[in-house]
């Protein structure tokens, strides 16, 4: 958001954290991103279950002592008593505590951004959408790449019917952490064990964000799929490697692979989108070009911040094309749409029409689905699952 | 081969030709491969079955007139009795139009080089390799992807176990040609007709060479697959885009994607084979580098033509390095490889172990497999199939 | 800086700015820089000549309208007085308005983030490295591009040797913003014009950037250099395209194109480095890989944040490889330098090695040099002129 | 060139070789692309100056031992007396043993198709240019990189005016073997040695390409350059290092680089050119695809073989899209052209335009005086050289 624009005069927004100490890896992004366009001030939080590292976060953020707190529910209440309250707030948790504090503050009326997946299970991300949707709360769930401008010009064109008809999807997110051991159980290591994530191992921590994409980019769920897993890593139980087959609406057929055992691949989410009169190809490890085909013409470069991309691909944040955006810059746009959509709910007005491209608890249920079917495919042997018979 | 090898200094091949005549497309680059190196002479075909295009054909390759034949029976029979009669032939009529002149060959003591996929059906298929394996000639065929240098280095690497174990393959063939309609009956346009290539189409055509491909990188056929199928192109019957599963020896775990419906693409052969110790990637549209990652250091790019290749890699037809080698390189290599096998076998000696990269008859038999399985699975709604039981 | 971290528990720094105001541009990028890992408070201002420009953006940044000032040698006397007055400040001003705050600052004692080039002549970045050496206060030069991991790693393995020793540079910083015509004088339109940038015109603005690459890379200035420039764009009398040949210190030699009418390049500033044991090469618009090629050996792609890196190009700041990361993180990360150097300073002690990196003063001074060298043997058609030699 | 063409049907030519013998190398590039297209017949030759070389090599050819010849004079005296002597000769001899069988060939009226550069020295290649247009045969010198698709491609969208004014242009040569020691002399390794190359190295050798390209694609000689080298390896004399700034009609700026020490190169040959409407970027190492930049409009990717492009970039002998062509189809694109020209002389009829593309003796001419204006331009410290005043 460029400084120079009005909506920079109005008020800086207050927000809290849910977890996110100074121990913990994912809240620096948040803050990082909260911090980069000036949109928000830390104000509070409850940033560990430890109550020491809770107020050395505080103060190593500068935050006020007496406004850290030691669990979200006190939070929440003591905030709320308070004329410079927090009016957002950031749940960056593992995975199976999101829900609470999500449902916690939705009961509060103070909008929610969170981090993925939305919670451990189907039924579990449901209860979290219907408290956001009855509170009439803000709810932006943090699937990052979707904050990536050229992202959002392919959803933008395939909306368009620059691809035409959809005829084919392929899609990739592919590391290679899962070839190290798993650490020792502990707070700060509780990805790849059932016992907090359920059954989905990589399905749920890098499939949940690949099939986010390709939903965000083709502008619909998939009907079904047929998904075949491997947990190679001898010390994991749950899966490190899951390829899929998905149906979309009318004929399009896709593939989907996603792996942390992928020998030299550390985040390559990429896609690629094919209708009958184009295709599009994009790539995070290089996220400030995308490519477009035209069938029959010259492929075209697309670059990040030309005056021909589309609006949803030119946030007033962008630097000018040639300089390059990456990881941060898109998780900070989900924060500015976040700021859009609260400012514009506080003050009884319809968001802009960008801001409203950023995930929200509905697109929570839809991954869910996506993991939850993943799973029953698998243990059925690879059978086609509809998306929308799974049970929550 | 370069010129300074003693080799050269042995007589040139007398090629007969089955098809390929001057109105023919894949002929052409079977002529071209041939001739690259000075090995062969073109001197008998019975380049059509038009008797007039037979004859335009010869008289445009500079052959003797009474060296055109109407039919391959005639050319086997009438060459055999010349003292200078042809010693190799190459097969390049439609698919369906392979098996006859092959068995012919075979049975006529005459070698062979023989385009692919080796014939219409895994039965005709199997009844070729036996007419082969009894005659004893030598049958190259030519899944010509598979003389690229570096393709024949990752053949090595993985064989040398730079990899590890297998964990993860990839492979793709993509093109965009199945978006136009399919041109009216025609002799020239047997491609994408039942009645001519059987119950397959892209599957057959260009999933023949990525399966061939992932078997000769891999060294090992996968155990079982599960295949869907779309005719998207209205003017179609046969596939035109083939999304597989494929579970292969082990644990390792492998999707593919064949479709002439990828807009963009052209002859986009790829692949990705990972290991727990490594991985490779390579394509054909540049196959000049390939890029290798061992775990944990700097991505490798790997130059055709470089003294640190192995001996599979660096034959000595090669240019230098930084010069760039294509598509007839690599087909002319499976020329190079068959002139080996022939002059060892007429020899009465071991041919160069380079020369036994070339796909022969039994690996026809194995793509045979492959097709029929897909063309199975597919049929019954993605069932794994294990290419080891597919019916003849 | 990753929160964890001992460091982050330290104060954050009182930052004041000089420029910067909501209607400019680079203090964006400042500010972002200094907010981005929570190290400074942006805590007065004297944003802007106009009065009504600088209590608007005080008011956006959310600071106390107190301490907007209407200009800096009142926020120097004011802040001096305070308890919490800033310690450091950022100078966003044109090119030829850098040197008075910058000397004002070094005499209050406050530490310096400065915009580039230094100031607006030779003589005049000489007083200020003389002021600042004098004051003994930090003076970081945002010569950002500095601040890309890899580029530091590229500084650390020529320093050690693996190149061997040099022969070849090239250098390029394209962009193709000057075939725009010139917009009318404004007191944001400043650049391009001789009576506010002087007689450089993209030698200054980015060949700048691109000599300071050069010897941050290299480790060492030219020694002379041959130049022809061009001003194509009809609208502009300074260069817009700057040709140069360099010899280095011993038998290397080297060129470097600065333009600004490349058509499709937008900042695409890379180098290539070349010793006689190996090469490397780098560019901005894909700052996350750097090509390494060790003689007779495979190229190695050297991947951002990887454990093989060394210490310059692994600061604590960075995201998990994979990750991109962009313009803004290498801006920041001289802000984290300059924290570093500050916070030493302040206590007495050694900043760490890594921190030294950042331009400073001296280097002003050297691309004055290499600036003037350049406009001087332009002039005289191309003659060689030894940097070293040039009349402040 | 496509076998179903009626030209096809014409008689092959038969062709004389000069040099080439089966020790030497370049000789084997100009045999394969006198083959590939099957246009030529090897009919006879002067091998080599060692007369047992000579016949091996015949023998290794399949040719007649009483045409392989002892020397260029002998042959084409009895070749003229045969009523199916040679018609065109290929010359593969040194480069200061060019003139001579040149000029013998234009005398006994046989076309020439000659490596490069044309002869050791400009007043030698004004010799053969005479001599040449004198007898009016057909003369192609084997720039062989002008024979890529797009590298035509991109001087018809020069010519067409595409790139608007040019403005800047920029072109490298670079390779690593000079990091290797100068082999001891002998037959084979003249390459480096003044006795044998006159004053340049790697501007001759590599340099002679580089700029041949730039005027074949700019479609106009540079006015003038200045010229620094080096002779880096410590067993050369000759330059093994070249940078030059070049001037060209109107205000076009440009540099060139040409190295023979820069590791990593094997052979990188690569432009860009950029007019005020739109720029060009083409790479011998990728020459599938060409890079085009329309101002403000998103790159293309201009593919070849596609149908957009135009005559010159898709000749018949082209195959598909997405296949890859490399070295050896660009040389044999010049042994077509020389098929094309030679057979239009012949029957007194203009040739096809596109076979006017294959650079002649005139081209030589211009080569030269850019290799004597470097060296001229290198010897006083890079003062500005005319080419067009360069003395023979």
């Amino acid at each position: 958001m460029a400084d120079s624009k009005q909506e920079q005069k109005l008020r800086r927004l207050r927000l809290g954290m849910v977890g996110g100490g100074i121990t913990g890896h994912i809240g620096a992004a948040h803050r990082i991103a909260a911090a980069m366009h000036g949109l928000y001030d830390l104000a509070a939080g409850a940033f560990s279950s430890d109550p020491a590292v809770c107020r050395a976060s505080g103060e190593a953020f500068g935050l006020d002592p007496q406004r850290c707190y030691d669990d979200y529910e006190q939070m929440f209440a003591k905030e709320a008593q308070r004329e410079d309250g927090i009016e957002a707030v950031a749940i960056v948790t593992p995975n199976d505590l999101h829900a609470g504090p999500a449902i916690a503050a939705a009961e509060a009326g103070v909008d929610v951004l969170c981090d993925k997946p939305l919670a451990e299970s189907l039924a579990r991300t449901i209860e979290v959408e219907q408290a956001v949707a009855k509170a009439g709360v803000v709810f932006v769930l943090t699937h990052n790449y979707s904050g990536y401008p050229l992202v959002r010009q392919a959803r933008q064109m395939v909306a368009e019917g620059l691809l035409g008809e959809l005829r084919q999807t392929r899609i990739e997110y592919l590391q290679d952490g899962a070839l190290r051991p798993l650490p020792p159980p502990g707070p700060k290591t509780w990805k790849g064990r059932p016992e907090r994530c359920g059954p989905a191992g990589c399905i749920a921590d890098i499939g949940s964000h690949a099939y986010h994409m390709l939903r965000f980019v083709t502008g619909a769920d998939a009907v079904s799929l047929s998904c075949a897993t491997r947990s190679h890593s001898p010390s994991r139980v749950l899966d490190d490697h899951c390829e899929t087959l998905l149906r979309h609406e009318g004929e399009a057929l896709g593939s989907m692979t996603c792996a942390q055992v992928s020998v030299g691949k550390k985040c390559d989410l990429n896609f690629h989108v094919y209708g009958d009169k184009g295709s599009l190809h994009w790539g995070q490890e290089e996220p400030n070009e995308m490519l477009y085909c035209p069938y029959g013409e010259p492929k075209q470069v697309l670059q990040r911040g030309m005056p021909y991309l589309g609006p949803a691909a030119t946030p007033r944040s962008n630097i000018a094309p040639g300089h390059t955006e990456g990881y941060y810059e898109a998780f900070a746009q989900l924060y500015v749409d976040g700021w859009e959509l609260i400012r514009a709910r506080r003050e009884g007005r319809e968001p802009p029409a960008t801001a409203k491209l950023a995930p929200n608890a509905r697109d929570g249920v839809a991954v869910a689905r996506y993991i939850g079917a993943s799973v029953e495919s698998a243990a059925q042997d690879g059978a086609w699952v509809e998306l929308a018979s799974v049970a929550p």
